[in-house]
This record gives structure tokens, C-alpha cells and sequence, in this order.
């Protein structure tokens, strides 16, 4: 498989039959009956934030098919790039990103860039380094791909997660078969942190990429980026799908085939982390996923991107039980990573 | 060769048989008449703590063999795994092992962990992290290993570092031929900080292994664990050799075909790290290893797992005379390496 | 091609024909005329300092031809090793170089060192770790050499930069095809740090290497090393080329087919850095690599080893114009490292 885009943001770069088409390469590469060449390829893998799932995913893909990554960690204090026009750099910026796009894609075939300034690190919140808005434009990323010269792939960035998003997708087509007209509840949990939305955003476009009837099921403050709530509703209307939100966890659970939790931080709250926490405490008993919620749903099995933390965000029961996917669901980080970087470099 | 274990803490996991088996493999690797088949297989290396010559000889040997590792520091501030059964999630762990394990484990073929709390970074002491007892427990990799799907190697824990005892047993099967009947000493040696126990146990189990007569020379106070030793001895007294301990000098040197030396600190003393200071200070002179005391041996050559300290643990007389065997020591790091990556992945 | 050499320190290790040998190598793997046998290679990449741009060219040279590169970041302030003779290591130094270099090498095929003390992290001024002369000796990596078993190149160290040098003059005979009779200038430039001069040296000789007539420019108190403007000349004169210095900025620029572009600290101020900044305030402006000045050459193109500071070291209209060469350039730091790493292990 090969795909044209130069750029993986999000899979609202590629139409629904790429999507489709990811999905169906990533399946045939792990049962074997798909080969993926990347011989002699080399993947650099940028990572300004930590990661340990998404850099073995990316660079066991690599190693197994022939190629090679390069994990490097610029590090968020280290050293810094200017992504500005006409900037007289002689404050803390060192490289621009107009020279270094070029070099690297020179000597790499593909890239992968995780850059979040969400990200909570070492304490209970982030650093406010901007506004949502501003930091949902992600300019790093975009301003790199701008002047690479190969292809790009989002790692997480503010706004999207499109590998955690491709694997969710890949799970639930293995574990559905038929995803149209099937339940998908995306439920918002509480947490100490107030976490990135970006993985939350691209496990919605995960289910509306595959045509599902999509339910974010969240308290009221908690509303995801209503331009990606928009662009999901989009996508799984054309398929005959829907998109609503609603705050009544029964209903929300009532008729489930899939459960998918994940902990976020309000939009409205950001850089306002002690008001959140405040505002978020009440909720704390009422959100978990139990073995009560899930016993509602139509069989439903449970997802969740991991890391998760054991009974605040589900509990053991759940993670535990025959219904839960979270250890697929990682495994197939591998497989679409396979896929993504190999329909990116064929 | 094939190991059936799926877990490689010490020796003790593997029959006398299998340890000769990889001895005699490595050897044969190193001589470049068999061949290890490591292609398209991926290694994660997880070092909890810092690495050299472990990294260096693990990753070296799957790239030689067509393999891949993976080495991913977590760092000790950083990020914390969950080991507990039930645990409420909302402290400072965010990852628990039952999702760790199978999710790494179902993207690699092998994992090696190195996790000692023990070991002292930056200073003169370690932080003081539980009680010896606590810690020898090695909780983390034994967790990890119930949850993993493929075989997990200790690259040093709190109790032992059997890649180490592996190399020393090929360095001297490579040196004696025929090791029954030949007599190695484990010398205690001065040191500046209290180094960890984990490479003096895994060294008594190499000498054991081959059923040497082996004696531990150490001073009162610095015993090494007691159900090591008893280990060791059931282990060699099987094979017709014999262990004792003594705090004399001369008789332990005298009639050795083997020295080697390592600093430990005190186990009865752990946690008083001051307290030790000053009990050992007297000993600084008396036991660093020197042409003298080589000269009562029967031809010893002297062994060490490096990083040594010249001058303090040894002399430069010894380490740059023919009779030093830590060279080759080192070296056989990569050629055990290769036959148990090799030898657990087949 | 196959070198002889076991050490690349700078190109002056080897002859002028051999520095003409690797670039046609590295232009003909370029093309793909040319093929560099790495398969089952392992090159280990010490770096004491950060690096990007060395670090994937080298990898992802290792990678491209079937070969692995393990980058290993040691730390200024994690672990120290000692050079010294017959010292009592009890101080803060934890392993001699004469084990350090013969372990590594024995598990590895080639090994890259980056090490300079002279590089300023994180802040304005480096810190003070000892006079330039002194620095200049680039002691760990001469032992380090000594005691290696297994070829050594300099990834930078406090004199020497060959890699990016060698890259500069493929960059050369790449666009000036003879480069015998064309003028090189070689220009300092304003820079808020006191930078290193690992590659004002490298690049100098870059062009002394291809027989040019070389001008540095450079204010008054920002000589270069004597002993390293007098080995330039030597090696130009001896191909008819020339080496000349001024501080006339016209003059250099009057008829030059190439300018490279430069920031470096001051070894006259070495250690006084507060005192530097102040004497090099009214040179900010006039130092600028600009249009006017780049149209005083003979359709000069232009070089710079990035990162570079926009419109600090040199405008955007002259960066972004197509006489820049610097992405080539940075370009050919992995045809060069393929061939260099290819050469000495063959």
C-alpha cells in the first residue's frame, strides 16, 4: 500500500478509504500475510516529550522490516527552534526550522515529530505556555513539513494523536468486524492531571473514521475542540453514522458495543489547573468505569490508550475481565505503525 | 542452542548444564564457528539505571546478528510503575506492570531490565530506598516476567547481574580449560562509595557454576547474602567443588589460580552509610590488590568487572601486567550476550 | 576505498590524495554509483556534548548500508573518566580510559567521539574548564586512541571538526568542480555566545585540503589557532593555493567564488567571556553576511556548518537565496560519514 499525502497530522489527512486501507495493511501485516519493506530505511523520531510505547511501536516497525529509527530527544529546555518569519535571532532560539526540516529529510526517509506543550510532566500540572488556541495550531509540526523534503507523521502534537487513533481503529475493526451502526462511547474520566486532548480527539475521529455511532459522554466544561467535533460528526455522517454528546452516563452506556476511557483536561479551564482540580473533585466517584457501567452496555468491550491508572480511570475488575481490548489495542500500535511508515516510504 | 527458561534473573534459573551449554556457545560464537540468528528480531533494553558496557554489548551483539535494540532510559525521577495488587492509582505511579509487560512484550522477542536501587549515583552514598531485605526481592522484574510474553533477562537488579557471572565463567573456562579443582577467590575491596552486592553474588555463582573451590576473602561485617552463599555452595559442592569464607589475606591468596576483586558494601551496615565509612576506613591499605599479594598465588590471573578504580581496588602493576584477564573479561560480555539473546529467541 | 589510518582526529592524518579519495567516495555513494559495505558493522557514538546533525548522519550512514550505530551520551556531570598515569583514583573519576577504549572497541567495529569542553550549553558564556591551550590538546580522545583496538574518529573536539570539513569540500567540488585558483573566504561573524573553533578550523582546512587561495576575515583579537593557520597554509601552498588574513571586509569579499560563514570566540579572551562580549558590541552589525556584501564576490555561494542564528550570522535574503549551499552542505555530512565509516572499516 502506498499513500500520497506527505503529511500525517491527523487522519483527516487521508480519505476514509485510506483510513480503511491502513487498517486492512496493518491486519495483513500482523497475521503475516502482508510484507512491508522498509529495507535500509531510515526513520527519524523526534520526541520533545517522553514516550515509551509510541517509540518502540515506531522503531520495532522499522527493525523488523529492515530499516532503522533514530530516536532523539531535543528536550524541552536544551535547546530551542524559531519557527518565526524574519526573526533577528538573538534570543534563546538556536535553529530554525527552514534549515532544519531540509537536513534531517535529507538523511532520513520519513520523520515522526511528538511535540505537546499540554503534556503535564513531574508535577500535577502544566506549564501554561500559551492559550489552547494558540497551542492547537501546533506551528512547530506544521512549520516543519513545510520544509521537509519527505514525508512527516504526527506523534502527538496539541490537537491530534493519529497513530494511537489508527490502532484504536484497527482494534475495533478485529474485534467488530462491521463497525456501522455498532455503539461508540467515548467517556471522559477523572485524573489528578489535567491531560492533552489530543489522544481523546483522535480516538473520536478513530470510531467516526469507521462510520460508527459516536457518543462523547462527558461532564458539562469538558467539551472537546468543537472544530474537531465538527470535523467528526463530518465523517461519520457521510457513512451513515452519528455523532452526539451527552453528561447522562447511563444512557450513554445503555446499548454500548465499545467503551473507550480517557481522562482530559477542560479547554475552558486551561491554564486555570486549581480551578479545574476544584471544579473536577465532586466528579471524581462517578466517573469510573466499573463493572456496573459496563454490565448496561451491549457486550461492550473497554479501551484505553494507556498508561491508565488502575481504579481512578477504570477499575480492576474491568481491566482485568475477558472485556477488556487496552492489551490489543497497544499491540496494535505496532501493526499501524508498520503500515503508516511503510505506505509512507513505498 | 535453546534456553526453554523464559526468565533470567541469576544462573539459578538455569540448570549447570545450560550454563556450560552457553559458555561452550559463546565461545564458539566468539571464533566465529557458529552463528547466532537474531534477524528481524528486536530487543527493549530498560535501564532504570546508567549503562555502558551492559548497552554497549547487548546492542552490539543483535546488530551483529541482523537484530535490533531498543535501549529506553525511564529514568528514576521521572515516571513510576506500580507493582501492587489493587492499588488505588492516584499517588505518583502511573503505569502498572500488568499492562507494562504484555504491551512491551507483544512489540519485542526479548527484554532486558536493569532496576537497582541500590546502586549509588552522583555522590557518596546511595539514596537509602528500603532495607536490604526489601530490596534484595527484586520486585519489579519478577512482576514484570509474571505479565511478559517473552523472555526477560536481568541486566542487573538489586541481587544479582548474571550477564556478568555468564562472561567471568566464559573468561575462565577460556583461561583453565578444566576448572574443577582450581582454586578462585572473591576478594572484598576498599572502595569510596558502598557499591552494590548484585555482580559480587552473580561472580560467586560463575565460580560455582564450573564447580570451583572458591573462597570469599572479606572482612567481618561484609558478608555477602547468606541464601546466596548457600546457593553457591549447594551449586559447586554438586560438582565436587567446595566455598569458604575467611578474613584471612594470605591464606586466601595462597595457592589461587583465580583472584578476582570487587568493592560491596556492608549489608549489616546498609542505610548507615556514614557508620560504614568510618568502619572501613582502616581497611583502605590492607586490601587492594597488588603484585605482592599475586605473588602468593599459584599464577592467578586477576579479574575485574570494570569500571575499576587504579590504585585504589588494584594496582596498575597488576592491571597492566600479563597476568590481568579484564580485557577479555569485558569483551566476553558480547559473546555471552549474543548466545543468550541468541539462545532465548531461537 | 579503504584507509589505513586507525584515528581521525583532523584531515591532516591523512594526505591530501586521501582527502580527494573520500570525496569522490562520498559523491559516488551519493550518486549511487557506489556502494559502502557496512553489513553487521556496529559503530559506537560517544557523545560528551549534544548533538543532531552528527549524530544521524553517522547513524543513519550505519543504517543505510546494513551496519548499526549506538549513540551513547555519557554527560558532562554523570561520570568522568580518568587519562592520567599512576593516579589513586579516589576522587570522582570512575574509570581509566585504558580500560574504557580497549572494552568499547572490542565490541564495536569503529568508534565516533564528540567531546569538547569549549562548547557552550544553556547559557552565554561556557564554562571556564581550562586555558585553550590546554584544551587544545584534546587529551581524552588522544588516549582514548591509544588504547583503542578498532579505528577512532573526532565527532569534535576542542582543535578539530574533520567530519564537517570533509563535507565542506565535497560540498566545494561538488559546485566549483577544479577548485585550484578559486578564492575561499572565510568569515567571522557576531554571535551573542563565544562558540567553539573545532570548526572554523575544519573548515579552513576544508579549503587548504583543495589547494584554494583562502582568506580568513576576521576583527583584530579573534586570530585562530597559530599552529592551525600555519598546518593550513602548508598544505595549500603545496598545491599552489595561498592563506592570507585580514580584517578588510571589502577586500575579503572582492572576488571570492565561496564564503563560509563562521561565529567564534576569542582564544585571547578564553575565560573572560563578559570582557569578550563587550570588545565585540560594535562589531555586531558590520559583521552580518549580507547582499551587498555577497554581490562584492565573483557569484560567491554560500556555507555555513548550521545551526545558524537568521540575521545575526547572515540575512534571510541571502540564506533563502539560491547562492546558499548551506543545506547541501549539511547534506553531505552523511555521503561523508558513509564513506569515512565505509573507508576506515573495510
Amino acid at each position: 500500500m502506498r499513500l500520497e499525502t506527505k503529511r500525517l497530522f491527523s487522519t483527516l489527512d487521508i480519505s476514509v478509504e485510506e483510513v480503511r486501507g491502513l487498517i486492512d495493511f496493518a491486519r495483513s501485516i500482523k497475521s503475516g500475510r502482508a510484507k512491508v519493506d522498509l529495507f535500509n530505511k531510515v526513520c527519524a523520531l523526534i520526541f520533545f516529550n517522553p514516550s515509551v510505547r509510541t517509540r518502540i511501536s515506531c522503531e520495532s516497525a522499522m527493525a523488523r522490516y529492515g530499516g532503522h529509527g533514530i530516536a532523539i530527544s531535543p528536550g524541552r529546555d536544551t535547546w530551542n527552534f524559531e519557527c518565526g518569519e524574519r526573526v533577528v535571532m538573538d534570543g534563546n532560539t538556536q535553529e530554525h526550522v527552514r534549515e532544519l526540516a531540509p537536513v534531517i529529510t535529507r538523511m532520513c526517509h520519513v520523520v515522526g515529530i511528538r511535540k505537546s506543550e499540554l503534556i503535564t510532566v513531574g508535577s500535577d500540572k502544566a506549564d501554561v505556555t500559551g492559550s489552547y488556541a494558540e497551542l492547537a495550531k501546533d506551528e512547530f509540526i506544521h512549520r516543519f513539513a513545510e520544509f521537509a523534503e519527505v514525508p512527516v507523521i504526527n506523534l502527538e502534537s496539541n490537537r491530534w494523536h493519529p497513530m494511537q487513533g489508527l490502532a484504536d481503529s484497527t482494534t475495533m475493526v478485529e474485534k467488530l468486524g462491521e463497525t456501522r451502526g455498532k455503539k461508540y462511547v467515548l467517556t471522559w474520566a477523572w485524573h489528578p492531571k489535567s491531560l492533552p486532548v489530543a489522544t481523546p480527539h483522535s480516538q473520536l475521529l478513530s470510531a467516526a473514521n469507521l462510520g460508527m455511532d459516536v457518543t462523547v459522554l462527558r461532564p458539562d466544561g469538558w467539551a472537546l475542540d468543537p472544530e474537531v467535533m465538527a470535523a467528526a460528526r463530518e465523517r461519520t455522517e457521510a457513512q451513515g453514522g452519528s455523532l452526539q454528546e451527552t453528561a447522562d452516563i447511563g444512557a450513554a452506556y445503555s446499548g454500548a458495543q465499545v467503551v473507550c476511557a480517557k481522562a482530559w483536561g477542560s479547554l475552558d479551564y486551561y491554564g486555570r489547573f486549581e480551578e479545574e482540580a476544584k471544579a473536577k473533585a465532586p466528579l471524581r466517584k462517578e466517573w469510573v468505569v466499573d463493572t456496573d457501567k459496563m454490565a448496561k452496555t451491549d457486550n461492550a468491550f473497554f479501551m484505553h490508550c494507556l498508561p491508565v491508572r488502575r481504579n481512578i480511570v477504570v477499575t480492576d475488575d474491568v481491566l482485568d475481565s475477558n472485556s477488556s481490548a487496552v492489551i490489543d489495542e497497544a499491540e496494535n500500535r505496532l501493526w499501524t505503525a508498520a503500515a503508516v511508515l511503510g505506505a509512507l516510504t513505498s
